[in-house]
């Protein structure tokens, strides 16, 4: 918000560790050292800058390091713990050359995360992460490491989601929706970024400073591949980096007690697909679990046209998931506040924590990291025959690749290589997709700015 | 800032206290029965409505009164202690049927203040306020009773004045400013209400929660007959009512430990003419008091023409007492920085409190309210052979009746029956003056929307 | 407890304050030094010796004045505020030269009553201090000046009563109800001192250690002439000194939500009488109050002494005030905790305040203070006919003054000169009497320590 | 202290966790559950009654286990978290049903350390136990784990060593020197149970209340073979369980920022052996390391046998690492803390953590346990032609075997089937060594209680 930058210039600094990395052994160092030098030192390069450039309007990796090419991060061991040595940081993290601490917490929370998925989630045997439980497992631990789960706190989470690049009005809805879940003693957690994601923790905020609330949470989960296009705003007090985009949306539908959908893209379908096909899941049904799509009267059409689409893919009784209200951020509040005075219920009958849904069941088709080739994609079975939650986790895997082929560096470069995506199926479905995502295009909901959308895809039946 | 409201309808309530009213003795729960019903009721009520609508565009006293009719309010004694039944009042302060805390805060502070002003201070002989050190000694206690004075904290609060009706740009320009003070860890002190007095919380509000400030202080000075104008925005969370114009800027010098003026009207010149004259006299300039005129680059005409007048008025000298800084926010809140470490070490060497400026000299002309009727008006002596401070005194009193006829009740009620006020003194002074009045005028500094100016006073050399 | 203390030395220092002294107008502090310097100083000179004392053996004001005969302390007027100067003070106040915490905020507690008392209550002509609401008013005013009204707070504070020099398996039995009382949440609240008044703090220390309840209060509450007999112990973290015995009194009934009377002498049956007045108001008959005598098996006979004197003196129904339990200190706690529960019941029931009972009603007679001179001793109506109360209150400053000829300055000196006091009523009440009197000195409980015990007064029928 | 319990009857409860043990993912709880039930579940049934114990005067395993022989523990699965089961525990342990919270805190620490060194230390190959670096290694991260280490805290822990069963003089001197240490700001950690790891603590907590301390640390470090001699007091509110003598000696040095030792038996003679061993050490004379042995009077030969002792064992040298305080707590106290700001600026200067002493070398044979069997305890090499470290480290593990065959369960069952360990080595040092036990024997320092002590040793020169 603030209009002016302090500068364009780089910053060199030392920097102390915030939270968990602030005692370590010399055993931890060595290994935080090494991680982060080899396998993982251009990983934690990119994570960093973006953090880093929390106050730039840039949004692509790529771009950010060609401002900054001489950027680098380096654990220093000194002290009998670990310093990092910052050079030729964005100028606007620091005030007066000292790095502003929220920024410092999403840095070292940055490095938290990378670190402590490597080495102690990957190489750690007790995970088993082909197996439906172990993932689960593992997903537990990074949140507890990040210090995410708290006991002694009733349910109060609403986790939103939606684009990154909205327009204004939609943009102003999101922070009116905010604003009165605050109101009413909600916190926020989002996939960090602008957008749909920045707009709710924004209008929470001012709620909640008028409301005086003594613990206000804004919980951002992020992932290596998007963070440089989503980089955490500075309203974040809580900074998970997950580390593939399932395990992220597994932290969402475990960690939140309601979903809120703003307006969105090919994302925010892919979010949709995912989070139906686990409430279809017959021993999900049972669970009450809030989810709203709302947007103001102009995007009206856009949740219709969602609405038609599960409709004509799944059937009627898929709608009973979720509600849509238009243009009444009060009702919205009040609605998801009323459904997660259920969820409260619920758990406490049975005796369920309310930290983390453990009861919530997973199938391992949508946890398992799905890579886009073009090969994947090609083979992706589409076909209304199939059983509900195969059928979801098969499109959720298709709107997953559209999204690396539109935004993220890997998908970007294999599409100018092998062309578009051929996405292919039964006619029917494949006409409600293209359908679909035809709207979206139509919309400018497909590519984050300026030019005409060059399709990343081809939907084939 | 979030677009729509949650009703137009009203609310009835009965309200807890907050605070230093939550334990009464059963006397003390009978005089505030009585005060708030007798004399008092008309203002208690004026001052509530404006605190209540505090989400509203609306800022002036008899259009809410007009737009909220049946508002009322009445202390009840109940459970030995009191709640305030609350009738019709403006939905938008309530949630689902309870008022938001922040507000509530607000209320409990008004009642607070009036029935403390009234009952110990105005009736109790040990306060002689004809006498600068009795007028002195009230302003600290009502300072005290609102728990505004605080011990064992470093001085770093920054008054903010300027106008409550600028332009967009100025607007954010002093969002700006506040967002580059509180990343320093500067706290904010304003008169309340829309414009200069919130931008600079707003800005220092998103820097202190990137900051991660554990401490964040947005006091708000205001006054019953301003109240409505300004209405206290919900960021403010010290909220002191202080019984009239001359007290409130008293308590702003003796709390504030340097002040920024941004782009105002003729009350920002009340106050800068305020200031002048208090920093001009000889017992306060070893004080190091650090002052900053800012404004973006399309507000350097405004500041030279105030500069002009002030080197005209009163000499080169007097220009000494403040810097002005156009466009350039980091360089403002280094300065400020920088010149409260100075009063910091000032007030280190004399042993002197850092919450409350008693060393400052403050002349009992400075201090006696004025009451800007159309005799008084026409009889201030405005000459330049006067003395540095009276000659200072008396040119703000005239803003200050310039101010009553434009904006409070009593004053444009005063101006339509007996037309504009007459300011008379010698040529030169007065063409000065009037060239500055113009400047304002010309500019739109003076009326609070749309409509051309007409103005209340008749400049006479 | 700790055997050795640092020094017989003696010790000058500079104490800045504590708590609501802190922040102070240059009216207050020029008030403050005035009234300490003039007619107050030798009274605050007594009572801080005293606070200075708390580790000491002593307990008589004379002897310890004696001791530290150049003993002196002077309010300075310094830094705008107020500084203590303390002259050849006890040394064991003091660790390496500066002032133990806890001891620094009994003698600013000791200063600020003095003066509040002086400045605030007594030429104050809102308190009519002749009316029975105009008592309680000053009693609840002193109190919330001493931060000892908390809202928020559940009733759970046991006024504990009982000798301040009684035998080490008594003492050991107080500690042990204490702890009981401390492992279930329950607060204390003693005259200070040692004996019965220090040892359920002790125990509910340990208690409330064991158990971290994170909230342990700890209040005693004194009077100027009693507080060199009972200086405040260490452990009481809020300490009162009310103005007389008799506001003494109303404080303990009015903060308390229980009340345990331990072993004691005439102050003990003092406590006793006054209580049983109370409670035998019939305004007083439909509130819940619990009241429970108790002390080791060799203190049964004790209390048989005391239940039978009630029964003879007022009959069978006054026993159902109060229960006796012996020797079970979690039997008492046991009880103490269920009686409170049922207190809390009834505030809520009538929407009381849980932090000062104002519902109960106290006749002007037990609160205008008694001077036992040797004519009003004499002249105190002790006759069977009289109303319930009247006779209890005429009891009860009987005990007052035996009390004062024991163990007060002026007490002492009046029997020096004129002989024992002359106690004289109706036959049967005059036998009671004699005969509780004598089993005190027959059971040592009328001397602090060592020689035979000379009575202050003569029993005539 | 208080001198009479609720219960001798035993109680059965469900208890929930506390801490760490509070979020748990589902492979934790099964993992914890088989490691309560197989291997560990003895270990963990005796450690967990020795903490319920805590008030009995009971201090020997087998007692309290025969005195308790339904006492059983189990840990439930339940609620997606766990709840300990336990079976027929002292009553003491709780208030009307609801176990103490302090014992409740203890009983999870046990159980978490436990757990965490059989799950996480033992079967991890990061640590390997058999490395000087590993063992180091694995201490800090047990006391990680258990939250013992402190950031942003200045130096102020005092260790203080010495018998558990001494004279009520030498106890009482205890507390003087806690009470002293505590009035200085200083923290105390412990062995945990009763004699001169209680009485430091009771002291130093009532001289923390005086002092209104914010933060008060009461560290007891424990170790499975001795916890049932030396079960937690009360006062503990740190526990940390190391898996063997030699990591909780470890922890003292490297966690203590200075070492009282108070008189003892055997068990002291062994730290003082192990501790004047490591700071021999070349490496380690730089580092200033605050030293005192100190005791009342009556203690001043005890003191003196071992200042023989090490001189004629070691060398005047060896004097210079401590200093002898006899009968002055006050000057104990002024030493410590001048000795800790030393430690204090020389962390500084190396830029070295505070909460661990990384810096200090332990050699390897300071670390592995040392199993004092037969033939172990007549191979150790004593001989005064070996380095000082090594004769310090031997002799070490000579008192270690003593106190085993003293006071630890196995030792004695070893003792009584095989006869008194033979200990042999030159004639010049096992005529220090025999005049050094003989003393102990001779001063009754041998034994917990009353009978006359049985050798279990034989010194054979």
């Amino acid at each position: 918000m603030p209009r002016r930058f302090e500068s364009t210039t780089s910053v060199d600094a030392l920097v102390s560790p915030e939270g968990s990395l602030e005692v370590l052994s010399q055993h931890e160092v060595n290994r935080l050292r090494d991680t982060s030098r080899n396998g993982h030192h251009d990983l934690l390069r990119r994570c960093a800058l973006a953090v880093l450039s929390c106050g730039s309007p840039l949004d692509d990796s790529k771009a950010l390091l060609e401002l900054h090419p001489n950027f680098d991060i380096e654990v220093l061991q000194q002290d009998r713990g670990i310093r990092l040595q910052i050079t030729q940081a964005p100028g606007d993290a620091f005030v007066d050359g000292v790095m502003i601490r929220g920024i410092r917490e999403h840095l070292f929370a940055v490095l938290r995360d990378l670190v402590y998925v490597s080495n102690e989630i990957e190489i750690n045997p007790r995970y088993d992460l082909h197996s439906s439980q172990g993932i689960t497992d593992a997903v537990f631990h990074i949140l507890r490491n990040a210090h995410v789960l708290r006991t002694n706190h009733l349910p109060n989470l609403v986790v939103c989601w939606g684009g990154h690049s909205i327009s204004r009005e939609e943009y102003e809805y999101t922070k009116d929706v905010g604003y009165h879940l605050g109101l009413r003693g909600l916190d926020i957690c989002t996939g960090c970024g602008p957008g749909a994601m920045k707009g709710p923790m924004k209008g929470a905020n001012v709620a909640h400073a008028k409301q005086r609330t003594p613990i206000r949470r804004y919980i951002g989960i992020s992932e290596p591949g998007i963070i440089a296009a989503e980089a955490p705003n500075p309203i974040v007090n809580e900074l998970v980096i997950m580390p593939d985009i399932e395990k992220r949306l597994e932290a969402f539908v475990r960690l939140g007690h309601g979903i809120i959908v703003f307006p969105g893209g090919v994302g925010t379908a892919e979010e949709i697909l995912y989070l139906l096909g686990l409430l279809s899941n017959p021993e999900n049904q049972q669970q009450p679990f809030p989810v709203i799509f709302t947007g103001p009267a102009s995007a009206e059409a856009y949740f219709r046209q969602i609405d038609l689409f599960i409709q004509q893919v799944f059937g009627e009784e898929m709608r009973q998931r979720y509600q849509i209200i238009i243009d009444n951020p009060p009702a919205v509040a009040r609605a998801m506040k009323q459904g997660i005075s259920q969820v409260t219920e619920y758990r406490r009958q049975l005796n369920d924590a309310f930290y983390f849904n453990w009861r919530l069941k997973v199938d391992l088709i949508f946890q398992e990291p799905f890579e886009p080739t073009h090969s994947a994609m090609a083979e992706l079975e589409l076909n209304q025959e199939l059983p509900t939650n195969l059928l979801a986790a098969n499109l959720r895997r298709a709107f997953s690749g559209i999204v690396a082929g539109n935004v993220k560096e890997q998908g970007i470069r294999a599409i100018e290589e092998k062309g578009p995506f051929q996405i292919q199926g039964d006619p029917k479905l494949m006409r409600s997709l293209d359908q679909l995502l035809r709207a979206f295009v139509s919309q400018g909901r497909m590519k984050l700015a300026g030019d005409t959308y060059n399709p990343c895809y081809e939907v084939i039946s």
